[in-house]
């Protein structure tokens, strides 16, 4: 790791300053530091559009230490952008010499439309292309943006001066919200949104994603107030949100669980444009991710490709990363795909297809824990994929992951607890069942009348294995009679026949 | 990973057997695979000292799994020693053909010597040699070894014909146990070790140490009825445990926190012969260890030479497996190393040297977290540490190094639960303030007439630093108030001055 191998964001919202440090090698990225500053920037402008000198100074004061941070890094290194409260403010010509030479680099003022292609680069890179549309809703300090694409390419890209801090002081300055204020900011966001919802509507979309610190403290409000179980936003739980801060009469007075504490004086606003954006557009469910304008502009530094499925590449870095054995890896994945197909024949064909998908995956990972230890090193990869940025994978992807990899051997009771979909149960039996016949780690043979059957109705999965070859391999015969007897002390069958 | 790279061990005990995989580059081995069977074997012989044809055919099973595990496996990737049993037992001549042709390779029987010199070469491989005389004992199923030595080199090496499994069956033949037999054990495993205790006496030694299941379940039962606290194995402790089994008439009825279900049958031959060590030797206390004949093996079958603190070497091989900024994490470590030898001016040189080596250590290995994900990256280095096979350090010693590493960044209310030692919080404040002062990874200039101390009697760490170095350097000025902030929440003050 070289500081030649750098490379430096810094993203200048309306709200919040970022600065993150990635090292780049081989068209990977690692973020090795990130800082955060709430400079609530829009917060000082006054009617008239000019930024006030005590925001000004906050600005200034925060670049210069992101300056500090940045020493040693060379121009090509390091790209920022400014965003609306750069590109309204009336007095910003003046205000940009003093922040360039604050930062030492020189700072880009980004149109809308390019913030929300930036936005929608960063997002492709986390979520994989799927052939469906999208659109991506992205509410800033001072700006929202939508953009509709599918796969690699927007389509539509909107940007409108509507945000959560300017909203915020506009209609809650003082941090009182009653019914009929909000109902007003919620009407305003709705009129300006107006002016761009024919569009979008006509153009049309699958999906619903929200980026940006918005929307990510209102899925944290909604998942604290109903659990990990449903972790999309909808109309209904953020009007439950909009009327228990109404009831309490400010944000602070409701105690939101989940909600950040940097968050709170912006809350509102983000809540009522978001109200805004569902109703005016007609959403009905909007998924959350992690990406933000800063890895756009990450990935537009670095040019990568996209390859067709972000996944393939992340994994097949992590075997890398954590010195997989790749044969034995891929031996495992082989048989456990076929098992999987075997056990899952009355499955509907796409449903099959994901999963298998998720366990070729386990598969290629299964091992990455023993770069921690061989003692529990299925709960060590199980960390890792919980706990690793692993771009492509959701985190829910990423825990479906985990909880594959934790299960593939030992006791099953552990898994009791958060294994309630069916095809999970046979994923982890696949993925059991293969490395159990590779852990010696060489080319296998089964013989030819092996099969292994899923019996729904007696809720009995059958393996059935020829004597003689049992008779030859008695580790594996030894094991897979141990592997019954774990099954069933869940409560589930695993038979062995002969053919 | 390739299969050549692929080394294996067979452990053919009295109590259990074992195989082992190691993949083995650079001479650093990684445990792949590893199969424990609880064979008894020991308990297979009778009066006569002949195995059962009972006993023959579970060992001859057991042989057959491990035998199909090591399929593909060249000659010289595989060692197989067999200890007492095989050593004592009369029939052995006509079992030694059936066992090697079901395991696939040789089984070397090694003299009680032998076997000691190998239990020594496993533990120097995971205690670090410290110039001081070490007393080894490892209690097994037919025999115990005694070595004493330094450093690399043992001096007397020792086997008796007592274990766990003959003096379980021997004196506890039904699990039934009074204060008579119980003593009777002990006395006849005190006689056995007379014979050679004068010669032990006589060389000395500065510390002991236990390897083998027998002192493991020991320790794990005085831990769950002692709390973590107290790592090691005393007399009063251990007749604390015979009284309490004596009380309830067996082991079993006794119900002892901590003791696993595969120890239950053999654990009052290990107490007993355990009591008799320490009674007959004088011992006090006992540090017990993982280390075992398998790795004094797998050392010896890649004839790796001891660097002068095998540590050195682990925490250069994890650098490499985690990716680790080298430049960064040393210059890191030099100045946690000043900023440590500051603050602990009135310490004694001894305790100083210790907890610069463990600062120095944590500093090499701060951020093997980012390897996993930069958000909470010293909590994902934390847990690396506490969970890897670490050759060289002790559990206790990686736990002090995961503390420091989560400890390096971050609130510090997280470390006043575990945080009792003075010098742990003056390695935790060295290796803080290194990081925080060499964010931005360059060299770094400090102004000449900067200064740290830790002023015990007011408890408070003083830091000076000129004001016009903070101005030029806004970042860390933000981050020292910080910092400072972060120590008076847990009722600590840092205070900075001007000089």
């Amino acid at each position: 790791m070289t500081s030649q191998d750098m490379l430096a964001t810094v993203d200048l919202g309306s709200n919040s300053f970022r600065l993150q440090i990635c090292h780049h090698q081989n068209g990977q990225l690692k973020v090795v530091d990130s800082i955060k500053e709430m400079v609530r920037f829009a917060a000082g402008l006054d009617e008239h559009k000019r930024l006030d000198e005590a925001s000004q100074q906050r600005a200034l004061d925060c670049l210069a230490r992101f300056g500090e941070r940045l020493r040693g890094l060379a121009p090509q290194q390091v790209r920022a952008v400014a965003t609306n409260t750069f590109r309204v403010a009336k007095n910003i010509g003046a205000f940009m010499p003093r922040a360039e030479a604050a930062l030492g680099f020189p700072i880009d003022i980004i149109a809308g439309r390019e913030e929300a292609r930036l936005i929608y680069t960063g997002v492709v890179h986390t979520l994989p292309p799927n052939g469906e549309r999208m659109l991506v809703v992205d509410i800033g300090g001072g700006s929202t943006e939508f953009v509709i694409g599918r796969d690699l390419q927007p389509s539509i890209t909107e940007s409108l001066n509507l945000g959560c801090v300017t909203y915020s002081m506009r209609f809650f300055p003082k941090g009182k919200i009653d019914a009929k204020t909000f109902q007003a900011a919620v009407n305003q966001a709705r009129a300006e949104i107006q002016r761009i919802g024919s569009n979008l509507k006509h153009t049309g979309w699958d999906f619903a994603v929200g980026t940006s610190g918005s929307a990510r403290s209102i899925r944290d409000v909604i998942e604290a107030a109903n659990g990990n179980g449903d972790d999309g936003i909808t109309l209904a739980h953020m009007q439950a949100i909009a009327h228990k801060i109404i009831a309490a009469g400010s944000t602070k007075k409701a105690k939101l669980n989940g909600l950040k504490p940097d968050r709170l004086e912006v809350f509102s606003g983000s809540l009522a444009v978001m109200i805004g954006v569902f109703t005016e557009l007609g959403i009905r469910t909007m998924q959350v991710t992690d990406a933000a304008l800063r890895d756009g502009v990450f990935y537009d530094m670095i040019g990568r490709r996209l390859d067709d499925d972000m996944r393939n590449q992340t994994v097949a870095e992590f075997q890398n990363r954590y010195q997989v054995d790749k044969t034995q890896a891929a031996q495992v994945a082989q048989l456990a795909d076929m098992c999987l197909m075997d056990l899952a024949r009355q499955y509907p064909d796409a449903e099959v297809a994901v999963w298998r998908q998720y366990v070729r995956w386990a598969a290629m990972l299964h091992e990455i824990g023993l770069s921690i230890a061989h003692t529990g090193y299925h709960k060590h990869a199980a960390y890792i994929l919980d706990q690793a940025d692993m771009p492509g994978f959701s985190r829910k992807e990423q825990h479906i992951l985990s909880t594959l990899v934790l299960g593939h051997r030992g006791d099953l009771r552990k898994m009791s607890d958060f294994v309630n979909e069916p095809m999970l149960w046979l994923a982890i039996l696949a993925l059991r069942l293969a490395a159990l016949f590779y852990r010696a780690r060489q080319p296998l043979a089964l013989p030819p009348l092996s099969s292994l059957q899923y019996l729904a109705r007696q809720k009995q999965f059958v393996l059935t294995l020829e004597q003689s070859w049992l008779d030859d391999n008695p580790l594996t015969a030894s094991a897979l009679a141990q592997e019954s007897a774990l099954w069933q002390k869940i409560g589930q069958r695993l038979q062995l026949r002969q053919p």
